[in-house]
């Protein structure tokens, strides 16, 4: 570990719709890192992975024989490699032991699975936050926030069970597409309404079943003047954030107290809105988080540098 | 009322993206129909709602005289006449009593009004549905599905509260323009797979706090296999339906028996549903009851026949 200047490997967290790559000493140290909206969709649309990740690559001065670890959605079955899911309760290091090799290059490129919970009543998946799990290295419940909210219940280093809202995905249909696109208006927001997005997280959490109605009020109360209309996309927001932590109560009931592992805004609001929901909140930073389990999953697939 | 054969109006029912016009008799005989795609929006785009109407009036060989009776979204507005709502509780007489004249018109044309409930904590709207309400003639708890299902308690023949629920919009943002498409399919025929749609109607019903779980779940049963894909369609329907119910229960608790209020495929769909959700379901067809409530509507305002 003396040498933190020399890189010891790269790391990509490679989602959807998203790309970031680092250039990592052994202890850690960031010696580069690149961003880019070459997600999985436009990686297979630009004529292949390799090449979006080599040229990052190149552009860092990264060594031709540098091996690279990979989490994400680039070892879904539409992706680069499939890699099959891990199946929870998975612990931490069984998940690394996973990692499958990107066979014909000249490079060491190793993918890390997902988590699969098979279990028929509450199916789910997940294809990179498991990688941020192993960063947090933590134990307890972990709410990652996003277009498809995670909730993991860790115990003993292991990945327990976990629970998929389709929260944001829903909000953006509703806000861009739906009748409420008329009363959310452009401006999402909701912490600028603060009072009016707590009220909405309670009282949705408090009775989740009034769900689609709540939905419904937001356009009746803009028709009758009863609602003020800048405050319809914080409500809209708390209301379905309001349902998520309702559902991640009854699902994963061990805990009060969360983890909440997110970047930027989403961090902030959910910040407010797990506190409104009843919970203790710790916080802790997504992007360092997948960035610390890259280079542990490294360290064991790699070896740890000398 | 002896003469059953001679118009005593015309009716229509005016919705966002439909039109349905009937020339009727005083005793309600229908003398003629026409149905299109001429709803609201095309109406304003083709360049007005007058012309429409009487293009298909000329068609029916309606005399130039006869008055015409209109409810749903022409009264909205962006509609043709803009007809402020009744508030509820409202009785259904005096709905009739606020039907708006049409200015300018050689011929007599009143919109009816909506009703508006004009609660801050549930605040809410209909446009089309207190017709059909009408129609009914009846007191109890009627469930009117559709793009935004209506459930309406009615006492002493007045509209006392109700809830709308975004059900129908938001099934079908999520199975055609969200992740779960993948998932569902085009086949969106729930009653051929009735065992899983009565099955996600009970489960969300019954634990509605885990409905942005349960559509992920969708997703991710799809992924590992566990739930069979042609079946996925059936239980997205169930699991927003028993959402519905399970909050229209909490908002009009006081009955378990229902007047469904519903044509075509939702009405087979939601008569299922109710019975998984626990309720006594009595069914009445919504074309007729909307054109009962207009008729007895044009009674009040043009006069009985002789």
């Amino acid at each position: 570990m003396s040498n933190g200047g020399a890189p010891f490997c790269a790391a990509a967290d490679w989602g959807t719709s998203s790309f970031r790559l680092w250039l990592l000493a052994g202890d850690g140290t960031v010696l580069g890192e690149k961003r880019s909206r070459e997600g999985m969709q436009s990686a297979v649309a630009a004529g292949g992975f390799s090449a979006v990740l080599e040229t990052h690559l190149a552009s860092l001065g990264a060594p031709v024989d540098l091996p690279v670890i990979v989490c994400g959605m680039a070892g879904a079955r539409q992706g680069w490699v499939e890699v099959p899911y891990a199946d929870a309760p998975a612990a931490l290091a069984e998940i690394a032991g996973k990692a499958t090799p990107v066979p014909g290059l000249a490079r060491d490129v190793r993918i890390l699975p997902g988590v699969a919970q098979r279990d028929a009543a509450r199916p789910d998946v997940m294809r990179g936050e498991e990688t941020q799990v192993m960063g947090l290295g933590r134990d307890g419940l972990i709410c990652l926030p996003g277009t498809h909210s995670k909730w993991v219940s860790v115990a003993d280093g292991r990945i327990e069970a976990f629970s998929t809202f389709m929260t944001g995905e829903i909000f953006a249909l509703l806000a861009g597409q739906s009748i409420l696109r008329h009363t959310v208006g452009e401006n999402h927001d909701a912490l600028a309404h603060r009072d009016a997005f707590t009220e909405a997280v309670e009282a949705s959490a408090r009775q989740p079943e009034a769900l689609l109605n709540r939905l419904f009020s937001l356009r009746a109360g803009g028709l009758l003047g009863t609602a003020a209309s800048e405050e319809a996309a914080a409500r809209l927001s708390g209301y379905l954030i309001g349902s998520e932590i309702a559902g991640a109560r009854a699902a994963l009931p061990e805990s009060r107290s969360v983890i909440l592992a997110a970047s930027g805004p989403l961090a902030d609001l959910y910040a407010v809105a797990l506190a409104a929901g009843g919970f203790t909140v710790e916080t802790a930073d997504a992007d360092t988080a997948v960035r610390e389990g890259l280079l542990a999953a490294a360290h064991q697939c790699f070896g740890m540098p000398t």
